[in-house]
């Protein structure tokens, strides 16, 4: 099965941190080159780098290029950290550099991230009987972790399994996340899928077309409250009241214990120029999906399960 | 108030039906000219006009013609009917048609309909209270209905009431007939509004900002089960999830009491391309909302509530 390679979604260079530019994906195979913490903040502020995990291994590799720059550290941290507002992995990330910037340290953050991925990959998959129809929302691919991917990553472990046979892909307005970058993955590693639009789901739930829904996560709360690309939460919803299993998959590093219920996760609100340039508009670009509506928190170390306060102390930081 | 004129919208001239083109506003706003009965099929068939009242608008309008012309009656029907399939108005004027295929008869047809949506409007506005924040999926504006509207149409006559402060407007992929039809009908009456991606309406009611989902449709079956825009399914499970009443507003011509249930409706599959052109994509274009999710069925003949088997007889076609 062909996966991404994780230095071909992003990297450290000597002088540089290199980027494929998931903005123009999969028309166009660019790379962004940023030779300072500030570019690759920029980077992440403009989404030429998105999803939870691939921005602190992100901000990490700002870090290390800062330091070997001679940059001052404490800017370029508080650049990188106020770069995007609703992940927690991106001062998770900075958090785990604060001692050693060094651009060791910022790789074995990358390969550890991968290293979860695989790891959730195989409980999430392990959830699932053959024949498996899943739904997924946004992109928590390989591009969005660094490598492998968290709810695509329970996809391809499924589908190497004999587990999967079909996978519906929201196109996830307005920046097609799903349509783009989730079908681009799914087809490049020959796993079967169909892209609809968000409001579509609804109805392929309703005819009894899915039988599982796989999300990543940006902020997971310690209640189990979970912050994810808009429209999370309505799926959480439908798939509830359609009695269909809702997992969220996503690495240790998304929990953050110092956020106690999702009512503290801020949301980012982004330029309403993304959903129509000519009318008002509002751009909310997460919600926030409540641990009553989530069936299982699938971590590297494991299936979490309610109540959420306990089982994700197993899940925290570091551990 | 400013809104749309029926005849700015599609009228009968002499020798040709004049739409204004759907699928091109608020961008440019041109006329198409069809000569035929085929050609009106046609239109209907792209796109040019749509929603299920101003089809069937304008099936009378192409048979009209197609009696003026000289041409086959019984082959224009055919082509007419046949043009799309989930919109029961269609097949309902050209059946109101059949004893008398008149310019004069098709126009009494348009009238009527655009008084059916002032009454529905007002029958709709008296389920409100002040200060109302509703959410609408889609176009069920004069655009749809061939003057003043039946969704929107009630929110007209709601905000000229005092009673409406705010609308969400649905972008409603893949055409966005939200962000491009009901965003400008709304702006011309003066209406305030925001348009959100569709996967952003659950959070919105989330957060408490939506009081009330009014949507049209296209078939409804005897026992209230309602065909509508993709994503209308989705959005009554989440009002019905959030206590949120959940209202459809239309004319009692789209009242199909030949059709039991919403099993029986047929869905109309488009193109995938409409979703994306790459990837592999599945573009149903309708969804059914069964009738337990709605809250009442509000048509011109007033506000109909369940059983619908027995509110709605009084709303057969032709009552």
């Amino acid at each position: 099965m062909r996966v991404l390679e994780p230095e071909r979604i992003l990297r450290l260079e000597d002088t540089c941190v290199v980027f494929l530019d998931q903005r123009l994906l999969p028309t166009e195979e660019v790379d962004v080159v940023c030779e300072t913490a500030a570019e690759v903040a920029a980077a992440i502020r403009t989404m030429v780098v998105r999803g939870a995990p691939a921005i602190g291994i992100a901000a990490a590799y700002g870090l290390a290029l800062a330091a070997t720059r001679g940059e001052d550290i404490a800017e370029a941290e508080r650049v990188l950290r106020a770069s995007r507002p609703t992940a927690v992995n991106l001062g998770w990330a900075l958090d785990e550099m604060r001692d050693d910037p060094t651009a060791e340290r910022a790789r074995a953050i990358h390969v550890d991230e991968v290293a979860r991925c695989r790891a959730m990959s195989a409980h999430a998959a392990g959830l699932l009987e053959p024949g498996t129809r899943a739904l997924t929302h946004c992109n928590a691919g390989g591009l969005a972790t660094g490598g492998y991917g968290s709810a695509v990553g329970a996809l391809l472990t499924a589908w190497e399994q004999g587990l999967l046979s079909h996978v519906w892909v929201d196109e996830t307005r307005p920046l097609l996340q799903g349509a783009r970058l989730t079908a681009w993955e799914l087809e490049t590693a020959g796993v079967p899928h169909a892209v609809i639009t968000d409001s579509a789901a609804a109805a392929r739930m309703g005819v009894g077309e899915v039988d599982v829904v796989f999300t990543g996560a940006d902020r997971i709360a310690s209640n189990g409250d979970t912050a994810n690309k808009i429209g999370t939460y309505g799926l959480a919803v439908l798939a509830a009241h359609h009695r269909i299993p809702f997992f969220i998959v996503a690495p240790s590093s998304t929990v953050d214990h110092a956020t106690p219920t999702g009512t503290e996760i801020p949301i980012e609100e982004r330029d309403p120029a993304e959903v129509t340039a000519r009318f008002a508009a509002r751009n909310p670009a997460f919600d926030v999906t409540p641990a009553a509506l989530i069936t299982a928190i699938v971590t590297e170390h494991g299936v979490h399960r309610a109540p959420y306060g306990e089982s994700l102390v197993a899940a925290v930081v570091g551990s």
